[in-house]
């Protein structure tokens, strides 16, 4: 039996996106975001929404560009650290003691020390009551020569992302492996 | 040292979300959906995105509604398979033998044996090359009365979402309890 939990924004996982610009100032400065997603195969677009009154907000409006790094779960606290303080008010990168690297591709730094990062050229702006949602598209997604897999591909179990669950307010790592996408659910289609 | 794996959709976690839709002849339909998240705290909302070829894709046009089902990780063959399928050759809910229930808040279906869903609203639609992000204004969120926690609120771990890892193509489940969201970040911020 179901029950009503009410209109919220509840939805499992969400991701905790490291949000990378620079500010009037010049100074590189990084949120987490959790509400956001990839958007679109073509171009390749992720979207992240922010409110207005974050510092981020106006450093994507005013340099048309992000980035969003996947921090591993080893950097939980700094993750929720940067969710937590404003890049009006202190320099998140010195306190946390991460490294910022600018972006060869677009107007903005990620973090040095994660494993994986998407270097986003901001595309189109689509605004709700209270947050707006920025896509960017995909420039290139880089990633730690030791979080390939022997295909070459970025293996999430040595990324070790940070999940979020919003109404228990738990960060979460990743569990275990259940299946291969388009591929075990072709048993129900022999079948039918 | 970041190695390029060039402009692709690669970001973890990503959420499986089971859009679900009533179709031009009233036929209950379901698809798995990566592309999307949370995009707003106020009016509460959920994107997905779909590439217009889907099935699904007129049915939310054509309703201007959608629910999303998290399926719990005991269902991984029946999630991948209603995002191989298509509503338009088969009854998905007939081949999977899951039980359609039609939302009493907006004009389509959820996915009874799911332990959680969002029943939303159509609210605007974004277009991109490939992929139509469908904004749907969450008109409430449902959850079985076994995956609600002492405070009422829905947990994850009962919950047993399943996460999606784009460029291996893996499914994985909820990993281990890393730290409280706005809470351990604060270590940090005592300290600065």
């Amino acid at each position: 039996m179901k029950q009503s939990r009410g209109a919220r924004t509840i939805v499992f996982p969400t991701p905790v996106f490291i949000v990378g610009t620079y500010d009037d100032a010049g100074k590189a400065n990084m949120m987490a975001a959790a509400w956001g997603g990839i958007c679109s195969s073509r171009p390749p677009s992720v979207a992240v929404s922010l409110r207005a009154a974050t510092h981020s907000h106006g450093s994507i409006v005013a340099r048309r560009a992000f980035t969003i790094s996947i921090a591993s779960e080893s950097y939980v606290t700094e993750a929720d650290y940067v969710g937590i303080a404003s890049g009006r008010d202190v320099d998140k990168f010195a306190v946390t003691g991460l490294t910022p690297v600018h972006s060869d591709l677009v107007d903005a730094p990620y973090v040095s020390e994660y494993p994986m990062v998407l270097e986003c050229r901001l595309s189109q702006t689509v605004e709700t009551d209270l947050h707006t949602i920025f896509i960017g598209e995909i420039l290139d997604v880089k990633a730690e020569d030791n979080v390939f897999d022997e295909n070459g591909r970025i293996d999430i179990e040595r990324v070790r992302p940070i999940l979020w669950a919003p109404d228990g307010r738990g960060y979460y790592g990743v569990g275990e492996h259940l299946g291969e996408a388009f591929r075990i659910g072709r048993k129900l289609m022999d079948e039918s």
